[in-house]
């Protein structure tokens, strides 16, 4: 019987995904391959990027000068790609959770950063909202959601210097406006694909201001220059990532998917919120992450954390514990988790509370 | 109907590899999840990277003091993170063919390099055999496969400094003694995997010899720490290497992968020298690689190279075109491929100089 999917990341992917990356790597549309023994070069394999690459623009409405790149290496890897091609004199960073702070780790080894705002006095429980941009930045650094700690930006930020944004965890989760970004790029195992695959937006006007010389796999130019294909690119992942998209578009785009994902978040909050035994681990509605929904227990129930999780468990639920940094649960509602797994969720906290409280 | 396929990587894997693979992206072991669901903390991936691990060190007799990581970015990114880790003033390179050449250019970043051997003037048909290593050297790097020119160094060479290489593409195709080298590294995508993991073997006490403060993701330390779980691997690709590496243990490991690799090149070069039509790229059959077998038309036949692939097309095979920069053709012949799809491709070769002689 299929489980419930609450794991933050790799995470529920949806089963027109897994039917057709299944199906594939068998047999390729019936050419006699694996996916898995196609070569990158092949006429199907360029398809296929081609595709993702076009669906991914078209469903994020990404504007002319931008690129879409599909890597590997993982979102960690972008921590060091973004300030190698970015960075001259001084960067901007927003610190808010574990992802940020590795984020800005790598930019120190480039020169000064400026950490303009961090919520991790109040262990980044919320997103902040009052600070000043240094002029003189090359660019602003921001994790638009927090999978650790539950919180999100929601909105698309005005600043006067390029704009780059870790959307690993909250990318096609609504509409995003483009424009106002210079990099969006993430790891792809949350709302796209399975680990393995990095996608990178890059507007290409912002490039090529740096004097270093930039090592060839860490420059946005060499992918750029070959469609990402420079090197061998994760070929199983990106058929997948091309799968979901698909869905994506026939479920009727981020709009709709935003739509979802709010009715999703509003009803896992609202019975956190209502239930004895619960509170959220956010406090104010507009930080809270509407892909992870963290939550703990109540002082007085502190010792049935545990219990619940064991709980949860037998209800055919995986992936509720919350991260060690905070402790308690911690629920992700990606795009591909139906409306019903929530409805379980909220059910087995009822049903526990009736029991407990 | 199954191809015969020589694609030069990503490349034919066992159907062991491939239908394993697919049931468990359907359903992991009878668990209710996918293998593309599954956090890389769970039970179930633990499980699953430290047996690849294992049998990964169990098949090559690995010996103590080393690691096996499994990390994103392919062998492109290890071009970059060999100098990183062991370049303090002087590097030697062996310089075999393009990818050589990559490596070479990234290593140059960091300061001195000694091409102390090269065989590029003659297109890169032989294996240099008389250098001399400069005693200052941190390392000597070397490609111990070149699969577009089709050569192969296949013994472990004796040298005085820590040897990295290269072996993307004859990893487990013979026995090799892991004592001798420092690191060795590779895309997974010929003999392992589908494309997306990179494998490093690499030797505990030749790192953190470097003064530079290594950036996160690049320092082979982080990864070791963490055992190649420092940020999310490529789920799939690991599994599927574990797949491949059950298979290669049931088939009698290296030793005997060894013996019919052999065979399989060995057939098909003695059709090659035989047919009137082709003659073999590389002259020296020390240098013959037993994984890309590359040959030409000989000149008074060389408008027929079209023809012959799509008289061999038509036969079913696919990826025998050589690289643009050797031309003619290659024949890859990897672990997976069995013998029989050698034994199509002569007696295609057979037919056509029937046809054409």
């Amino acid at each position: 019987m299929k489980k419930h999917n609450f794991y933050a990341g790799p995470s529920i992917m949806p089963q027109f995904t897994i039917e057709n990356t299944a199906e594939a790597i068998k047999d390729l549309d019936g050419i006699g391959l694996s996916l898995m023994e196609i070569s990158h070069r092949s006429k199907e394999f360029d398809a296929i990027i081609k595709e993702a690459q076009a669906l991914f623009k078209e469903l994020l409405d990404i504007p002319d000068g931008y690129h879409v790149l599909f890597l590997g290496g993982g979102a960690s890897t972008q921590f060091l790609m973004v300030p190698y091609n970015l960075f001259r004199n001084k960067a901007a960073y927003m610190n808010t959770g574990s992802w940020a702070k590795k984020a800005i780790k790598e930019a120190k080894l480039f020169g000064d950063v400026d950490v303009v705002a961090s919520s991790e006095e109040d262990g980044f429980n919320y997103i902040p909202r009052n600070y000043q941009l240094p002029g003189d930045a090359d660019y602003f650094h921001i994790t638009s959601n927090n999978t650790i700690s539950g919180t999100e930006l929601k909105e698309d930020l005005d600043v006067s210097m390029p704009l780059v944004a870790d959307m690993s965890s909250d990318i096609f989760s609504r509409p995003i406006d483009v424009s106002k970004y210079a990099i969006i790029y993430g790891g792809a195992q949350k709302n796209l694909a399975p680990a393995g695959v990095t996608f990178i937006i890059v507007k290409e006007d912002v490039l090529g201001k740096v004097d270093r010389t930039i090592p060839t796999m860490m420059d946005y130019n060499t992918h750029i220059k070959k469609e990402s294909l420079f090197n061998t690119p994760p070929v199983v992942p990106i058929y997948s990532a091309l799968q979901t998209l698909k869905w994506l578009k026939q479920k009727g785009g981020v709009k709709e998917m935003n739509k979802i994902n709010n009715e999703k978040a509003g009803m896992l909050y609202e019975e956190i919120e209502r239930n004895k035994l619960f509170r959220p681990v956010v406090q104010k509605e507009e930080d809270r992450s509407i892909m992870n929904v963290t939550f703990v227990m109540n002082e007085e129930y502190k010792d049935l954390d545990k219990e619940f999780l064991e709980f949860a468990g037998s209800k055919g639920m995986v992936g509720i514990k919350g991260h060690r940094s905070v402790g308690g649960f911690r629920a992700s509602l990606y795009n591909a988790l139906p409306k019903e797994s929530v409805e379980a969720l909220i059910a087995a906290m009822k049903e526990f509370e009736n029991k407990k409280a």
